[in-house]
């Protein structure tokens, strides 16, 4: 399939634009843990929960589970019953779907294209979790070719999935905290970190790619450390003109100020077509996860990754949930909490769509946790074709 | 994708069959060369004539190409162009996925599966070619995955692909040289080589995998040494009835024996129809193909794959030719008999099918010949699924 570079055309010029994760999906895509050095016991309990959470989404529409050589046997295995989900040959350097593979993007006229951004482990030599990443760095561009659509390949452009949510009508959430840092195109560009020169050549670049026409700023994510603060930990949209926002009433809450100030931002903001934004509070567990010292211990030493520790609080947000065709994949953490996150969930898809029309179905993520991230992080949908 | 053991079910107890190469098809399989201890130059030659191959098919449908990780980025950057050539990773040892891929069987109900083979190398340590063969083994897998197709696979039972011929109507042609010897399913049954014993179980599991009633067996092959006799070089269904058989009036040419005792073998067949087949003469090239001394020794020395020598002739028919959606891809080698061979294929399916419904398409394949084999054994339909 064709591969169209920046200097010939993007999908604005072309018409095409990135639906909402509401939309119809063809298919949700991931890649399984394996990284000994990230995963705590071999990757076996991560990979135990990536196979759940593929089992969840695989009731409402089918799942792409991209292996390694090494792992696709026992993949294979895994999966033998699962008529809805495809084992895929596909060598990774980690397993974050939603970061490393590809954006689609679609048009009025039945075509879906992918956007195959650049991709440096989170920050390359800057601030990058791993090295090398040139395996992940060619997924999107496989995940193309699988799907059978034609790639637009930016120049330069660092851009992760989970540091971006659209409502599909024009309007684009992000964050300065990761799309700012030195790490990304602060390095390849002219342009300062965090300065204004920097966040307005990101805008136009993502209103080209995504065509979009307006971009909301929240200050900061809520793991500064990992991803540089991915949006998609801190709110998301439910339907156009409407968001989820995770909120603590707790000022001793590890990331009580940040919740705070993206619900303001958000709550006091405009979309592309001029309507406020309806923001819902979303809860957060009651306690941050930790990871025991046993499973730390159990991960191997590689002075090219970054060390697990067990007394530092883990990223552990409702809000990284995937929206699927009918579905909400939601995590779950043993946390009085969960209940009640999923009653929020369910509210508000009810309250956006009709009740019924989606169902809010929760999976046990903790060890996914472990390894940096959560059910957004680790699956990225394709949208099906559309004609209006 | 489930998988049905052969405990479970079979194709022909659940309505499947395979069909006609002339069948519909939705794409068709190949895989890249790579192996520097068979292809010389390091492959590049051979790449690029598997590259004109894929072109060429490119024109009547559409090719997936598996492509080895560390061949994938050079072979995606060929391929660029290609709108209908799409590049997928897949781990191979060698380049026939006519031989390692999968063999689609189809229902009348719009139903496609898979039939994923035991494969051992063309005769595992009895007389293989190379060791060892394990991702290979996996290909048919991997293909049922992608293709999104539940998968048969037998309990032991050895088949490449290009031992067999179907006329999709319940007749199989094979050779008694590859499905009797000591290297294949003698080796993994009770069975003697070339006994009737062993013919009689090979026919009863063909007729239950491939859903044929009548299986003619050809005596020889002309490539003993490599695929021991693969039919794919010595006939081929045209269309249901009609056959082309290769042919020499020359006593000194190589084959000539073979050629007619296949010839006169076919000529006096019925089919499972109750037809006798009608068999049309296929020109051989005027001369054999040799190997330069130069490009034996680009060859990469390994003790676990065989040795190319200067001085043997090379198997080269005409016959191996693929035949796609209204195409037929045809070996070429500089020979003086060239064009003719290209003229009696497209007589015999202008005979069969009309005048202008196929169009035979040389391709120039003395590179793939220097490894072992040709257009044929490059690649795999995958038949397109079928209502009646």
């Amino acid at each position: 399939m064709r591969t169209i570079t920046e200097s010939e055309s993007d999908p604005r010029s072309d018409g095409f634009r990135m639906p909402g994760e509401f939309e119809p999906q063809t298919r949700a895509w991931m890649a399984w843990p394996h990284r000994t050095d990230t995963w705590a016991w071999g990757a076996k309990p991560a990979q135990k929960q990536y196979a759940a959470v593929a089992r969840a989404i695989a009731q409402f529409e089918p799942v792409n589970m991209c292996v390694n050589q090494v792992d696709y046997a026992n993949a294979k295995a895994v999966f033998d019953k699962d008529e809805n989900i495809h084992v895929i040959e596909m060598t990774t350097d980690d397993a974050w779907v939603r970061d490393t593979g590809a954006t689609y993007v679609v048009n009025d006229a039945g075509e879906v294209r992918a956007i195959h951004w650049h991709f440096n482990a989170y920050g390359g030599f800057e601030n990058g979790l791993y090295f090398p990443w040139d395996k992940d760095e060619q997924i999107a561009l496989k995940m193309a070719e699988l799907s059978g659509v034609r790639r637009y390949r930016p120049e330069s452009l660092i851009i992760e999935g989970g540091s971006i949510h659209v409502d599909g009508e024009g309007t684009l959430v992000t964050t300065e905290m990761c799309l700012l840092d030195p790490g990304r195109n602060a390095s390849v560009t002219e342009y300062e970190p965090w300065s204004d020169e920097l966040k307005g050549y990101m805008e136009d670049e993502l209103e080209k790619y995504l065509n979009v026409s307006k971009v909301i700023w929240v200050k900061d994510g809520i793991d500064p450390e990992e991803t540089n603060g991915h949006i998609d930990d801190v709110a998301c949209f439910v339907a156009p003109g409407r968001m989820l926002c995770i909120w603590s009433d707790d000022p001793d809450y590890p990331f009580y100020n940040e919740a705070r100030t993206a619900y303001e931002t958000l709550s006091n903001a405009t979309d592309a077509a001029g309507r406020k934004l309806e923001v819902t509070k979303l809860v957060m567990p009651s306690q941050p996860l930790f990871m025991d010292q046993a499973s730390c211990d159990s991960i191997d030493i590689d002075e090219n990754a970054e060390p697990r520790v067990a007394d530092e609080p883990l990223i552990a947000s409702y809000m990284n949930f995937l929206i699927v065709n009918h579905g909400v994949i939601v995590p779950q953490y043993g946390d009085k909490n969960d209940a009640l996150a999923i009653e929020q969930i369910q509210a508000a898809f009810d309250a956006a769509w009709g009740k019924g029309v989606y169902k809010a179905v929760g999976v046990h993520t903790d060890q996914v946790v472990f390894g940096g991230g959560n059910i957004h992080c680790i699956t990225q949908q394709e949208p099906a074709p559309q004609t209006r």
